[in-house]
């Protein structure tokens, strides 16, 4: 299994990036080859001064890297050489089983639609982003910023996808499919929210079990699968890290809570594409990064594109 | 000053509504005269048991409740004696100067857009919700659930009438207004808010800062005003909601996150009809309906309904 991860990705590339790589490097299957993707004497420079061999990575050097202010369409033209552009070609070739990456985001999908593609019957992919319910559960929500202006049936492809991923990575044997929405009946919300309601509540290979209000998100209860459109799922997760902030800022410290720390989820997959891909936070340190590219194994294990596509044919 | 309060509104009604109003009389200006309206028996027994003297309220005897479960549309035509359908009716001839109840939302809508009716030229009447911003400064929501489908024009107008709350109510001398988004960029967001912003952007009335993203709703230098559609409003509160009960369930007692007791607020005001209405939340307090009272009491000071006109015309 061979595992690309973008060096020159995040604020803090590529001295997180590697740094985190080297501490993935001693969790991984032994079966996994991290391929690291960048800046080649940057790389070799803080491998050696760890005192790590460099034969533990393989080494593709690149030339470039995409900025965050960079426009992500053009970016990806105009730096062909960038650490982003030759990981998603490699993907698309298959040199690579997964990528991860913590740099821009918008490049990222850019890169993902136009390198490896949507999985055909995929309307639109989408961002799961990891919720922690209760002490020990991790739910799922989905969109959480791809699409803000997702229509029902993109809606109702997320419950499938979300339910696919909540079984084969997460081990879920049945897992649950909530819509957040703004009351439990099956009449409220937007028009969006309504006209999902009913497509899931009709849907067969979905357990659908309704509305769910954003004050039991996180409550044992809540869904394994929690669905909504890109706009309102960005918020949720926002105001979580918000609240999150607020705590630390405050002096709080409590073990629920400091599961809202992204740093242990480490990215988030992107739902409905050829390959694995994950997006990695920008901020990511090494801990965030080494998590990201175990969150990255995970999935190819999962054979999560597989699934996906049985689930649509 | 005449205050409405409907005494069967709430889960602990009357019980908590009657108590809530001996406290709140006591901390009202001199000529406000609190008018309870609903069981004319249970409310003398409650004051009797009470030991405070009727002649402190004026009663108004109802024989009807209109009840959670009931339909809105249909509660107000098949109960016209209930504490609701009267406290509007007296709303609209006059003889009070503003009403508060802590019963169906709902209901209460349909009382304010039949009876009441909106201002003129207001598009869509909102509920505009109380953030706690920092330690001491308060920040207004709206629509925080009113209407789910906003265009942006009335995103428009709720920026508009959150600016004259937020003046006339809280002091605060030149609002700003944030419309919450998805990210920081004019580009960002859905297409309501991609269209909002620009409406905003060019308005000359309103001191408009920009897209505020969730994580710094609670942040020093958010607005004082935050726009959004009552869905994304909605899950927003609730969120914030769920957050605080998770701290409460696990012990963690913090004076700023004590703010996001919605105990201290009351009540919400509905904003952009003819008469000041004030909302309880359905497990209201004695203590919450305090704070709604005395919430009424201020928006009535602020002549607020006189003010939106004026910004109208």
């Amino acid at each position: 299994m061979r595992i690309g991860v973008d060096a020159m990705g995040g604020d803090f590339a590529p001295e997180a990036t590697v740094l985190g790589a080297i501490q993935a490097h001693r969790e991984v299957h032994s079966e996994v080859r991290i391929v690291l993707i960048g800046n080649e004497s940057q790389i070799h420079e803080i491998l050696l001064r760890e005192g790590v061999s460099s034969s533990n990575f393989d080494i593709v050097g690149t030339t470039q890297v995409i900025n965050m202010g960079d426009h992500p369409t053009k970016a990806f033209q105009q730096k062909p050489d960038s650490s982003l552009a030759v990981g998603f070609g490699m993907l698309a070739n298959g040199d690579l089983d997964g990528f991860a990456s913590a740099g821009s985001t918008g490049a990222m999908l850019v890169g993902a639609m136009y390198t490896i593609k949507p999985i055909p019957g995929i309307i639109r992919p989408g961002i799961a982003s990891f919720l922690p319910i209760s002490e020990t559960k991790t739910g799922l929500l989905i969109d959480s910023g791809l699409n803000p202006d997702a229509s029902p049936d993109v809606l109702y492809q997320y419950a499938l996808l979300g339910s696919i991923y909540a079984k084969e990575v997460f081990g879920v044997t049945s897992p649950t499919v909530g819509l957040l929405n703004i009351g439990e009946e099956a009449d409220k919300g937007n028009l969006v929210a309504k006209s999902t309601h009913q497509m899931l509540k009709e849907a067969t290979s979905i357990r659908f079990i309704g509305n769910i209000e954003a004050n039991r998100i996180f409550d044992e209860d809540s869904a394994d699968v929690l669905v909504c459109d890109g706009f309102t799922g960005n918020i949720v997760l926002k105001e979580a890290e918000g609240f999150y902030t607020l705590l630390q800022r405050r002096g709080i410290s409590d073990t629920f809570f400091e599961r809202f720390n992204f740093e242990h989820y480490g990215g988030t997959p992107l739902l409905g594409v050829n390959a694995p891909v994950i997006i990695g936070h920008g901020v990511s340190n090494a801990n965030a990064i080494k998590n990201m590219i175990l969150q990255t194994q995970k999935v190819i294990s999962a054979g999560l594109v597989v699934k996906i596509k049985e689930a649509l044919s």
